[in-house]
């Protein structure tokens, strides 16, 4: 689906409300972007704001050092070279996820892979590094060129990679795609941590992971029926 | 209670929001169907659609080879089979949930089996097997009728069948019944996780369970009190 | 303070309410009832509804042999003989609420004894003993009046009683402490439960938690701030 | 920022609203207050009231022995000498909260310390004591100027003090920051409980933690945001 510009920063204005409203963005922290669809050297991203709070005229247009071209004087977030680094190293990634979900936050901090146990988890079948390798001086973000070319390193051909003690970048092959895999990579930590509470879960195996992310997720039936609740719950 | 083929989509328009509002039909995945009471050789079901936003209009009927019967160029859930494999089984079985309730996932992966140990797991008193044979090139979903055969062979007369890293499914000898097992289901399954953490629990016997389902939650006492509060949540 | 029936009536209905905000009468199961301060050989209950939907026209009057004394068609409760059967061997109690609150089914199966850990847990410092001598035959609800003699015996002169594998009773020396009590209850519970996770807790000493319930609870500082917050909430 | 008195009401009325939306001043319990702008050596407070109710009129004004200076016949906070205590030993303290959050008792009565995992924890680089050193007679609060100044020797230059069994006293350089503090204080309570449900967590180093609270969570872009957001949700 070719789309404008304008029809993108639209989309990626319900993303925000969408991530909001499911506790992905919650507490006025975390973001999402996209790329430009009219031009795939830059990318589109909120100004610093609460992701319940966006609206079209907040989303500012970045090039791939992560400057802000929208003439503004209001503030941009300081970890968008996460975004700008990743671009540049994934042109198969169209939109990238940063979000500190708490249900995933124990797979950053403890010695627990993180393996799908239900059929939600599939996009994650690659596994998901922990990147642990922090300037301190920047207060555990991701704020200067050189960490955000680290953090794309680690994340390499998965769908997402864990910050130590902080988060999660989670990519996708479109802004939809890049939604529904933060929702489910939250509902399948659950799943996770509730079943190795119990004993020790039999994992889906990489080949149905695969074969469920890409024939079950990737399909246009799960994908348009997810959008068009998601978008239901949040546009009135 | 004779019902009508359209009393019985209003009634499955109800159960579609009950179970929406209850999370157990959550994130536009998962569905309910029941028999045409007109017609006992076909069965009713929303358009793939997420419960929440089910109307009138997006009821269709199917055959028992899962055929949509309603002349439309929308779409039908990939999974309708589940239904009539069952129903062609289980001529006792008036009304079939299909969901992914977060509570149930760890029952489906853990080696613990799912006991009662709350008079709302009553319902559940014969066991709850766990279906494990799929066809992974469907991604790990349930779209042919061998595997829908295998599936009700699996179900055999239980209650409830787990899917493993998928979810269940629930049988009832109503609709309104079928609602109540899921409801009860998730509502135990949350019990019997918590009284696990903690220790060894006290399970109902086979006789409590029985009885339990049999008197309390099959009586009109129960059954009347549960669907008008259930239904004044979702009907303004 | 000296309170008509008519009065005692509507605050039952904002108790009712109350407890159905606080998902502790939930899913339509569940009660409250307190003594007619009219006639203290007379209880006041609401017919056979949810907790949410009572209304004053659905609060019925009950003589010490559980008969209704209202003139209606409609259904009482089941186990209203749990009521009758305490209010005889309790002159000091002057409410009492059945539920089935999640929180606290793990402390009825498992041999773990809910002790307070956290101050509000003070109102059982004399601990919750567990009933398990179940008529089976009544499909694990207390209806008869053996058994209703039996639950009573068991509570003695206790603020709460388990029953395994069911819910629990909660009395209180007045309508507003009974609702406390209750809310408070399943505050303990989720603290223990916690707290039991990881590791061995201090539990307040019989003294602490006499005292804080003495003072702290009885007094009319928590009970007037309590129960004007609670009302804020359920009634517009 | 220079603040008039009743610029500070406004605020503290906002974040009684927070709080309470937050379930962090919950139930009808727990307090928070700020020096006032215009003199250094009186408080802010609310009357005896549920946060989720306080209004400008409700804030009275204390002295450093907690007598309230506003004329007024309505009741005071049992525990408002946890608050004259402490800023007569801390000037850098300019607001303190007083709550039970549930996430937080385990922390108090298990021999677990509280150790930030997430950068959320960062605030409590310094460690978290407990105090546990009650007059039993007071019904487990702080209601004594004895017992006052033995809650603040044993806060020392920390940011936050647990209490046994009852909740935690959260300190911060501005009333926002106060804010901010009890809000991660409780997220990342549920992040340790949850990591440590899986296994031995990697915990933030104190410099990370340090670094993180001095140029992440008190830097403008970071402040704003949050106070912005949460502000947003209470004020319509």
């Amino acid at each position: 689906m070719t789309q404008t510009k304008a029809e993108a920063i639209r989309e990626l204005v319900i993303a925000n409300r969408i991530l909001s409203e499911e506790k992905i963005l919650f507490e006025a922290f975390g973001h999402i972007s996209m790329r430009n669809p009219e031009n795939p050297n830059e990318f589109l991203l909120s100004r610093s704001l609460a992701a319940s709070q966006v609206e079209e005229a907040d989303i500012y247009t970045y090039d791939m050092d992560a400057n802000c071209l929208t003439p503004t004087k209001k503030r941009s977030f300081a970890e968008r070279v996460i975004y700008s680094s990743i671009y540049k190293q994934r042109p198969d990634v169209m939109a990238i996820c940063h979000n500190h979900a708490q249900e995933l936050i124990p797979f950053t901090v403890v010695d627990v892979p993180f393996r799908p146990v239900s059929h939600y988890g599939a996009p994650f079948y690659k596994g998901v590094p922990v990147y642990d390798n922090y300037d301190v001086s920047d207060g555990m973000l991701i704020k200067n060129e050189f960490e955000g070319e680290r953090v794309a390193r680690a994340l390499g051909d998965k769908t997402a990679l864990f910050l130590r003690g902080h988060g999660v970048i989670v990519v996708g092959e479109s802004l939809r795609k890049c939604v529904m895999n933060s929702v489910f990579m939250k509902i399948d930590a659950q799943n996770q941590h509730n079943s190795l509470v119990l004993g020790t879960p039999k994992y889906l195996s990489y080949e149905e992971g695969k074969t469920c992310d890409e024939r079950t997720w990737n399909g246009a039936l799960s994908q348009e029926r997810a959008w068009n609740y998601w978008t239901s719950k949040v546009v009135k």
